[in-house]
Formats: C-alpha cells, structure tokens, sequence
C-alpha cells in the first residue's frame, strides 16, 4: 500500500489545514468535509495506516485530545450541545485516509448527522457465543 | 442527575452481561441491541457520566482496550472486516446511558450499519475562524 496521504503533508506543513492543536505527537486540524460546523480531525504524527499499526501509547492520546477538543467544541463559537468520536478502521468500515484518525463531530439540536442502524436483540446465549470466541482471539 | 446506570449493576456483578474483556480499571461486554453482530461496549469501571468527568488516563485506556478489541474481532468467529470506534456524550449526541462507553462495531461488507451524514464544502476563511475560536477555548 502507498503509505502517502494528505495528512502527511498536513502534518509536514506542506498542505494547509485549519489547525486546532498540536503537540509532539498528535495534531488537530479542521475536517475540510465537515458533517456538522466545528468537525475536528486528530490524528498521530506518526503514520499509522489502521488501528493495528498504532502504537498504544498514541493510540491513547487521540482520545485524550479528543476529550480536550470536545470541552472546547462547547466553550467555542462552535457551541456544541453535545460531541460524537468516531473512527473507521479498514475499508468496510468507510475509513478513506490510511493514516488513523479520530473524528470529533460537535453535535447541536437538529444538526441532521447521526447512525444508519438497526439495533436487533439477540438471546443472552448467542452474545455469550460470540464474547467466548472475542476472549478466545484476545487471548491467542 | 440520578448517578445509577445499569453499567454500575454489570461491572458490580449485579445484572448479567456477556463479558469479553476485564482489568482493574476497565470493563467490556456485549451490546445487547447489537447494531451488528459482535458489537462490544468498553466502559470505565468507575463511573463517568461524560468525557468531561472521565479521568483521561481512563480515557486513553479505554482507546487502548478498544484496539485491542478490534484486532480480536477480526481473528475471532465474527469475523470483521473492519471496525468502527463510536461515542456519544450528552443527549443531543444520542448518548442514552450516562456512563461514558466506547461503541466498539464490527464491519462486514453490507452491514447496513453507516453514518447518516451530509459534509459540506466551507470556505478556508470559514474554518480558520472556527479553528481559531476553538484554539481559544482550549488554552482558557
């Protein structure tokens, strides 16, 4: 896989972005397809294509920026009345930019943003199936 | 706020729940109104209402279980393709259980599941402006 994308060069300086925060290891930038006003990007410095090539440590400082970015989002212009993190890891589920980043999406009244889903119920028995197999994978 | 959720029940042993992983500081189940199969919630044992009263250092490790956990349900029987990270603080983001939880969801082409969402194309001088008020609300 090509390990370029935009936000090489973001991070690089060598694309603009609208920046938010920035620290040794993680920046923070405009979404510049934003689904709500105020979508923010924060993304690791370190190229990571997926989740599985993020080191932890960093891993771990995507949400706590994101946590800060979200008090801001409430405190800004923004006026957020409420935050979303999302992240899409793999192509299934949607990621377009092989280098991890956590979305924080402010959300207002209204906005019109939010999840295609349709919650079903399964029996205690098959959510025990299926967290054995989970432990099993955690455990290999 | 009434601080009782039914998470504090789960991680006390007091309702069931189909667990899949478990340290001193952090818990994850099964979702029982699954958007997908195999769909995990990771949640801080102790409680948190929001991001804003989540310690960060749990912050991160709920990110960090949440890796690992992704990485599990692509080797385990429900076979993602893909996951994605979701997170909802405050009503108005759709958070419906006030006791901060990671939506760990897997992928698999078809799923159904998505993001309802119609990004817009703003001017650069629309994002700087709100960049900087959120740079602003950050460093107060």
């Amino acid at each position: 896989m090509n390990p370029y994308t935009i936000f090489a060069d973001i991070i690089a300086g060598a694309a603009p972005s609208s920046k938010v925060y920035e620290d040794d290891d993680v920046l923070a930038f405009m979404d510049i397809r934003p689904v709500t006003p105020g979508h923010v990007l924060v993304v690791p410095k370190v190229a990571a294509p997926s989740l599985a090539d993020l080191d932890p440590a960093l891993g771990g400082k995507l949400f706590q920026v994101g946590q800060r970015i979200a008090a801001a989002l409430r405190e800004s212009e923004v006026a957020a009345d409420g935050v979303n993190f999302f992240l899409a890891d793999g192509v299934t589920a949607g990621q377009e930019v092989f280098h991890v980043h956590l979305h924080v999406i402010p959300r207002t009244p209204g906005d019109g943003f939010g999840l295609r889903a349709r919650p079903t119920s399964p029996a205690r028995a098959d959510l025990d199936y299926l967290a054995g197999s989970i432990r099993g994978a955690l455990t290999r």
